[in-house]
């Protein structure tokens, strides 16, 4: 008899499923649902650029469609499978991605009173409506409870939870007043399949609450009453209709109810697990565990790690993310990540690039790519920083800008792309020492995402800064695979380890570190940090004069 | 009766005339001669890119062409035009422009014994084989005569007189040991015309001898015969065969012998002035007087001024061209400049700019000027550093290279541009600060080259910058005029300042500071300094980290 699971992967514009095969790691089937509301998913207003929801109408149709679909699939590549073999649920969504719902838990905006109005909608997680609702609980906490800081790096997100929630109570009092709770998406969905949608019975997961709510053991759970009267008597008011604990994804949310067994053509009863972030299931998926770095390598990156709570960890300064048990239970989960990575390039290749390197996209990052390759490191003796969409981790500052360095009369746009690469190298590495000074060991670093799929000279520029082998996860859906294997597990049937050991495979090609290369990186990390601290730290002492002709130094060695 | 004079300008790659009238200003003739040897007038080495020589012969046939062929203009522009109103001749060349001649001034490249040569040939201005012997110079004067190096900014150039008659020692013994002497181009070409160029007949202008062959009556002339033995006793013994004394160009350097009169279709007997270098003559012949500064914005710029000698003047440190006499006679000549502009840009719009601006060079500057101009300053939030090509005044540091920063992921190639036109424009600012700082007061700035003429958006944000108005000369040969000017004036019949007044006339069009502009490129400048003075100036104490969020702060206000 053989075991399944279904992992659900809500993403920015689309939801997507995968069956696997938990003792082979065969994925049989996964199926991709873009949503149909408004702009690739989004609905936007034209009149405030910072506005981003979505329909949980798409949210539901979505998870029809991708299970049923990957039924479909694995009864087709599979004769004989049996969908009662599938034996949990696991869901991971974006956040914070918070939702208003009413007593019985249905969305507002499902509710005929509410169509058209966006404040009743899902507040996608990169709607920025809230910043002047960020900036004030920024700086209520630091007055108040200056420790709330301490775990989400100095600064409190307009995208984060609270600043989302207040916003919606002075836009739009209405919504909030007839909104009984509020919850993440990635709590929604499980709650919907287990049939656990009234607000007191939402099994909340620890991922969520701890990264966006200020949600921790130590003090209590969500941030007290005394602090959120400071920002607003109907913010605290609201603490009491949300929640006192947080879990982890290895319990239970629930048991999928005969509805929805019906609907989707799955047995009734199975487990569907606690859901959480996708970065933090897609870190499950790819094999992490204490001492494997899992960077997710895409338009930005999310890289994490875990602790096991035993080993101690004291709040490390630039680490935005720990939140205990937000990725393996018993273990802190270690988040950190660089603002745009991908992104960059595509800035770059978009504005920057001109045709002779090719007219579509695509055959200009080639020829790019290309030209690129026959670089020696430090030869183009140019110099960036990684900052055109700020920096996230370590130096968590928002208004920092990107910054090109070392150009002559014949630098070229290869050589300035190649740069950009370093940089964001240069970035990850930082993360990375940032990281070992306190504590956290890293031996083993697994590479997901687009970049780290497709673009092998870049794969072979990060291991050669960031001086470690690197391997790239056999999965393309690692974040739908860990939610999977969490479905697994919290039937209580299975151990994490096991399936990981069975479903979380590598690909064949690895990138280990060129000595040579490595030493040069060396060098040239050494003016990165120059820059890094003088622009990024306050205050910090550094000798800028020498970086210019370093780089020319290296250039010229590296040229001869 | 009318006052003529003629002016000849040998620049890189061709030589021109200009036949003026001294009363009216009117330009009657002006024909273009490009040189017929090598690559657009270049000899060069396939194995070494730093071979940069020029065959005189192009000078002696380009000279009866364009002289020639500017009185056959003259007689179709005005009839009765009569070539014995002439008055005078000057002339004006790139430099240091170093020719070995034998005992009789002809330049060794003319004899058949060195046909192809090349070091037997003209060493132009931007041969660059002799970085070592510059390097040794330097390091020789720093120990000996540290008096040598205040006065060229701290560092001997290989493009200069010594380094490249001592390169010609060493490489080619043979030639520096046929060479009875050696002289600059623009001092050759008014000794051919006056039948004096035996060694100890040519009179050698003072602006090439004072800004690159160490001369200076203070020291008695060149460098002395101690210092030139530490280098190679042959640098001594060629010392006897070379100059006491140099001349300003109101000098005459000889008669204009009949045989040249006859060749030309000029009177003979004519003054010919002494020569100097294209940019000082080029000054003259925008207007350049006590508080006026001449900038002549090309593919890199000169700025020139003059302050009269009995005002005295301390060594400004970064100004390495301070000669008396090399512009105006009894001024002290300022020349300073930036290493790279119109080069700059040339740079972006050849190697980084896409084809949505247009396909042609040309129709990529017109888009981004298109779209630039739409933007108010510091709204791009970006900032970049001029140093493509090195910092020359007042860094004096060929190790130092570009810098932009501030990039976002929405940054377009157009803002770029503008940030680098500021860029240029900043550094020139920097020019004029310190010249102000010495008591080199400016009221008045005049531009000539390129850029002045055909960019007017260019212009206005040099006036926002500089906060001065800006007048563009309106002769498109100021180099030529200027030297016209001076055989007008060493014949002694007319005086300069007469002279001036008649031709050195105003485009219509001037350019005004805006005052709001103004006020915003004050703040920027700061940010900019701070970052020239860290990466350009050691040991220099800077607090980096506000640069990037007084930049979004601007940006921020700017787009309100």
């Amino acid at each position: 008899m053989s075991r399944y699971a279904i992992g659900l992967d809500y993403g920015t514009n689309s939801c997507r499923s995968l069956l696997v095969d938990l003792d082979t790691g065969e994925e049989l089937g996964s199926i991709v649902f873009p949503y149909p509301s408004g702009t690739l998913g989004i609905l936007t207003d034209p009149t405030d650029p910072n506005v981003a929801r979505q329909n949980p109408r798409d949210y539901l149709d979505g998870m029809v469609a991708i299970i049923t679909g990957a039924i479909g699939q694995a009864r087709a590549t599979r004769p004989g499978f049996d969908p009662a073999e599938v034996i949990g649920i696991g869901v991971d969504t974006t956040g914070s991605t918070p939702i208003p719902i009413d007593a019985e838990g249905t969305p507002l905006a499902l509710k005929p009173e509410f169509a058209g109005n966006l404040n009743a909608y899902v507040w996608l997680w990169k709607d920025h409506t809230a910043h002047a609702e960020a900036a004030a609980i920024t700086g209520t906490a630091a007055r108040m409870r200056p420790q709330y800081l301490a775990k989400c790096g100095g600064i409190y997100s307009s995208e984060w939870w609270w600043s989302k929630i207040w916003r919606c109570l002075k836009v739009d009092p209405g919504v909030f007043a007839a909104a009984s709770s509020w919850v993440e998406h990635c709590d929604w969905i499980p709650a919907v399949l287990t049939g656990t949608t009234r607000p007191d019975q939402i099994k909340r997961g620890v991922c969520a609450a701890g990264h966006k709510a200020i949600y921790a053991e130590e003090w209590g759970g969500l941030p007290d009453a005394e602090f959120l009267a400071a920002l607003d008597p109907a913010l605290m008011d609201l603490r009491s209709r949300l929640y006192d604990k947080a879990w982890t994804s290895d319990t239970k949310a629930g048991d999928l109810t005969p509805e929805w067994a019906e609907t989707l053509g799955l047995k009734p009863g199975i487990p569907v697990a606690v859901g959480a972030f996708d970065a933090h299931m897609g870190a499950v998926g790819a094999g992490v565990r204490p001492g494997t770095l899992v960077k997710i390598l895409g338009t930005s990156t999310c890289d994490i790690t875990v602790l096991p709570n035993e080993a101690g960890l004291a709040d490390v300064p630039g680490l935005c993310g720990v939140v205990d048990g937000s990725v393996l239970p018993g273990h802190y989960g270690i988040e950190a990540g660089q603002s745009a990575v991908g992104d960059i390039f595509l800035w770059f290749v978009n504005h920057l690039v001109p045709d002779s390197y090719g007219v579509t996209v695509g055959e200009k990052f080639t020829e790019m790519e290309r030209r690129l390759s026959a670089l020696r490191p430090g030869e183009s003796g140019l110099l960036a920083l990684d900052w055109n969409n700020g920096n996230r981790t370590v130096l968590v500052d928002v208004r920092l800008t990107g910054l090109i360095l070392g150009q002559t009369l014949h630098t070229e746009a290869h050589e300035i792309y190649r740069a950009l690469i370093e940089a964001t190298a240069f970035g990850a590495l930082t993360i990375i020492r940032r990281m070992e000074e306190y504590g956290i060991t890293i031996d083993r670093v697994v590479n997901t995402g687009g970049l780290a799929v497709k673009n092998a000279t870049l794969m072979q520029i990060y291991a050669d800064i960031l001086g470690k082998p690197l391997q790239v996860a056999a999965s393309e859906q690692t974040c739908a695979l860990g939610a999977a294997l969490f479905g697994a597990v919290c039937g209580g049937t299975v151990t994490l380890g096991e399936v990981q050991e069975n479903c979380c495979r590598m690909r064949e090609r690895e990138y280990a570190p060129i000595p040579g290369n490595e030493a040069v990186y060396r060098e040239i990390y050494a003016l990165y940090r120059t820059l890094h601290d003088g622009f990024g730290i306050e205050g910090s002492d550094c000798e800028l004069s020498q970086v210019m002709k370093d780089l020319i130094a290296i250039r010229q060695r590296q040229r001869s």
